[in-house]
């Protein structure tokens, strides 16, 4: 954080990120008005996530869009990390993915990434991480994808596919350029510094099932973008395949000051597996852009635009635009107090919550119907 | 080859090896006379591989016989790159291996590492690597191992249970290791820099099958010994295993003057599907210890010790002591000439290839009942 106040990375995320000073960095493009018209003629209304620009970022999207409306399928790829329990940031590209899939009819591949939680993390087992593969898995369930259309792996359970195709990425990519893109050291385990070739599978693994090139879409939060930019768009064309495209989204912030929400500070994530009455009590005691007192409040009006308990809603539980106006209006101009608008929030994010702990244990029932086996 | 006249790396073997350097330089212990007796003791007689220390040195050896004096039987794990047809070359330690499996009751684990062949050479195709692990698979069965205790993979087909175990192992290898011990820079592939982590595995294949821990001996060319020196035996206690033993062969010699039996210079290597009168033409053409003229031969006698040809009876061909100290005396005398001794050896290779490649031929029909997989 010496040249800059924030740093995106796949393993760390830090600072005030600059989402536009990313865009210019990484040299993705805006998803800019005109793309998302075309996007909304595909899917009637514009998703929030669209619409309110936590998507705000992407890498040929516009190509995707051609692909597809001369008649191309293409097929939609994210991933998670499983180290832990799924929690409320994880959702975000999930959501937006479900979304593409209903309107797209497209297929999904998500990839559980548990060899990397474990080469990554001294602490975690195999086992754990393995674990916490099927944990999440049910919370992606839970989401609403389609049954036969989405194919859930493990890295560790899925790999005699995975490293065949890995070995041919791998030949491409030389440590020179994962310690370019990674910033990998001599300290780096041999594991990690494999490890972006098999994060690049899935790029080309709907072209290797079905036996034809198929485009690939891979929506997720930005921080994963070196993987698409340093490796899997590099070997690509190598390889015979086109270049996967993506969708870039911010970070969902933790209920503390500053920051991503994240599995490591506790106390300020909502985990899916949270019991409800926990979840009020993380929310009653977030961080917020409020004044220091009721009197300071009403006079100067609240800083949604700071607070992640605004954020909530812009980003997860107020669908509706004009409600969402209202509270920021009504918070800026000292109306609405961080108390009760707290409490508003716990009523959704609970019964989001009860909703979702309903499917996912459902989910269980039907886990095998998701997952893609070798 | 500035510092020393020869090199030995799992990817190069060049100049005249000095195997007693290799003994102080690799930190193992020469194969002495009271080892051999204790393997005698439990082989009958002494295996000519051992008697003419064609495998010269170990690692742990005597730490094998320990245990199997006390009870444990211990695994045998020894493999092959799959890049070509097999040569002569390649059977010197699988020939070994096939001894201590009759002798010792062993199990043998074979890896195929096509992975790695595919990784290293530009040219390489993974289709083809893989082929070539089957058809090499010929080969080892043609040894003689034995059914149902012989358990043969290829590390691509494999990999489901190779890369579990291996992202295991890798977490305690870095980048500065691999450099330090395999000579890996920037430009290495970041496939060829995981792989160590693939080839450690089959020390500890026998132990996660078998559910408790197994002595692992691994006869070998001592020029892969880097792989247990520097990653395997490293890693061994930090996962709960015991540390893979070794026994370490010499390279044959190629038919031309100087270096290993290269399949890269096939002119003077003989492979198994060679057609035995093509082998016996190599042969012929074999560079040898005679002297320009036969007059002058007949004065000064041969060189055996720098003669392929009589290094091919010493290690394959002529398993009768006294008649190959006969050879020796008489080349040595003069008295036996390099037509006559290379059409006596060309008798003896093109009767064990017609042999070798009907039991080859066999093979193919129980190939299955050898293949390992997940």
């Amino acid at each position: 954080m010496s040249e800059k106040d924030f740093i995106v990375t796949p393993w760390e995320v830090r600072g005030e990120v600059d989402y536009d000073k990313l865009i210019r960095e990484f040299g993705t493009q805006p998803l800019d008005e005109t793309i998302l018209r075309r996007v909304e003629k595909h899917t009637g209304t514009l998703h929030l996530l669209f619409r309110r620009k936590v998507f705000f970022s992407h890498r040929d999207f516009d190509w995707i869009l051609d692909k597809y409306e001369a008649g191309e399928r293409f097929a939609l790829y994210t991933g998670r990390g499983p180290s832990g329990h799924t929690h409320l940031g994880h959702l975000v590209p999930w959501i937006l993915t479900q979304h593409l899939q209903e309107k797209f009819g497209a297929e999904l591949y998500f990839q559980m990434t548990d060899d990397e939680k474990f080469l990554h993390d001294p602490q975690l087992t195999l086992d754990k991480s393995v674990g916490f593969t099927y944990e999440n898995a049910l919370d992606v369930i839970a989401c609403g994808f389609e049954k036969g259309k989405t194919f859930i792996f493990s890295d560790i359970h899925y790999a005699k596919t995975l490293y065949k195709m890995a070995v041919q990425v791998a030949k491409h990519i030389t440590f020179s350029t994962v310690r370019a893109v990674f910033g990998f050291t001599e300290s780096t385990n041999i594991g990690m510094i494999f490890f972006p070739s098999i994060q690049a599978v899935p790029c080309f693994l709907p072209s290797i099932l079905k036996g034809k090139n198929i485009p690939v879409l891979i929506p997720a939060a930005i921080d994963q973008d070196s993987y698409w930019r340093g490796v899997a768009r590099e070997v690509a064309p190598k390889l015979g395949f086109y270049k996967p495209a993506q969708l870039h989204s911010k970070f969902l912030p933790g209920l503390g000051k500053g920051g991503k929400m994240s599995a490591s500070e506790p106390d300020t994530a909502i985990f899916t597996v949270d019991p409800p009455e926990e979840a009020a009590k993380k929310i009653m005691n977030a961080y917020t852009g409020g004044r220091a007192t009721v009197e300071e409040q009403r006079k100067l009006g609240g800083q949604p635009d700071i607070c992640p308990v605004y954020y909530y809603y812009h980003m997860l539980f107020e669908a509706e635009d004009t409600k969402l106006r209202e509270i920021y209006v009504s918070c800026k101009s000292g109306n609405l107090l961080c108390g009760e608008c707290k409490a508003n929030l716990t009523r959704k994010v609970t019964s989001f919550l009860v909703e979702h702990q309903k499917k996912r244990e459902k989910a269980r029932d039907h886990l095998q119907d998701y997952i893609l086996r070798d």
